[in-house]
């Protein structure tokens, strides 16, 4: 890239390292900031640099927020006693958006994975036993349905039926839309054996 | 996403508006983001901020550039007898990978369009007529194979040709390693009309 001259050289090769975006891709965004007005990447920089200096994690669920609560655990109107655990805030927002779940979270920040090395102490599981000390009527498991998300699954279940608080795991299935002749076997069977009466 | 916190709502809300990026892919580079190390971030913020700052037109080539002349112009090895004019800056970083030009550029900054209403003055064709003053064998005219850059190509070749200077286009043709089977008819046709001798 000794074409650029080196300033564009250094920002096409900080946003190279963001995921997702390629060699071509970092070109194409350094090209548009430059094309920005002053101001519009001004806020863009400072958006980036005080959210990463002002976020933290929420007291009560661990996802991200800026303030001592999250705007969910903040909220009186939500139930406060159903927990639903998920993987990561971005688990947690595609359960916001079906507006149907008017409980609280509990956001992992990953998944046991022996393979990974990844232990049931690095993820955000402590913090949830200490929130069960309070009345909880139920712990959903909303992990992901492969093999690290059934793993943390089973081992949550088993840490918190002997408190006497029920557990629940979201249902396996075809999903909505789903033609059967495109769906995987595993999903298939997992399918028949959680039907349900009509 | 009333349910993320108004520092990351502000972060995913900026990302989303860089072209090519969608709502998903704002969310996933703003958690990245997060958690990124601080001098991490604020080594991506400062290069945005200085080279929208400082980068600006080379004198000569009109490509973007932090010193006033660009690497390429600056370098007395290339011949500057030889100007290839370009769309924009992406265009000619495409040339330079192929390791096999060792002229100079003219960035356009556009092609002439009257259905967006982009005419020769909002391009930077004067100040490639400002350099053919010097002496300069041959202009190529490398814009877009599509009708912008054909209609740019023949608008600079009828301004140029009266000085007595050669004006030369890129090769029309089936690309290396094209299947001719999946090749468009306008495509297959130019590389009949542009057939070389073996």
């Amino acid at each position: 890239m000794d074409f650029y001259s080196t300033q564009i050289r250094d920002l096409v090769e900080q946003l190279s390292h963001l995921p997702g975006i390629g060699a071509k891709s970092a070109q194409r965004l350094a090209f548009h900031i430059l094309n920005m007005p002053e101001e519009q990447v001004a806020g863009l920089s400072g958006a980036m640099l005080s959210a990463r200096k002002n976020v933290r994690y929420c007291r009560d669920c661990c996802t991200y927020t800026d303030g001592e609560l999250c705007p969910i655990c903040a909220n009186p109107k939500r139930n406060h006693r159903q927990i639903m655990v998920v993987e990561n805030s971005r688990d947690m927002a595609a359960y916001e958006k079906t507006g149907r779940y008017d409980g609280v979270y509990h956001v992992l920040h990953g998944a046991i994975s022996p393979m990974a090395g990844v232990g049931p102490q690095d993820i955000r599981l402590s913090e949830l036993m200490v929130r069960l000390q309070n009345d909880v009527d139920e712990v959903i498991v909303a992990t992901n349905k492969n093999l690290e998300g059934d793993t943390t699954a089973t081992y949550i279940s088993k840490l918190i039926k002997p408190l006497g608080i029920r557990v629940s795991r979201i249902a396996s299935g075809v999903p909505a839309g789903g033609d059967l002749e495109y769906i995987d076997e595993v999903t298939l069977y997992r399918a028949f054996e959680g039907r349900t009466d009509m």
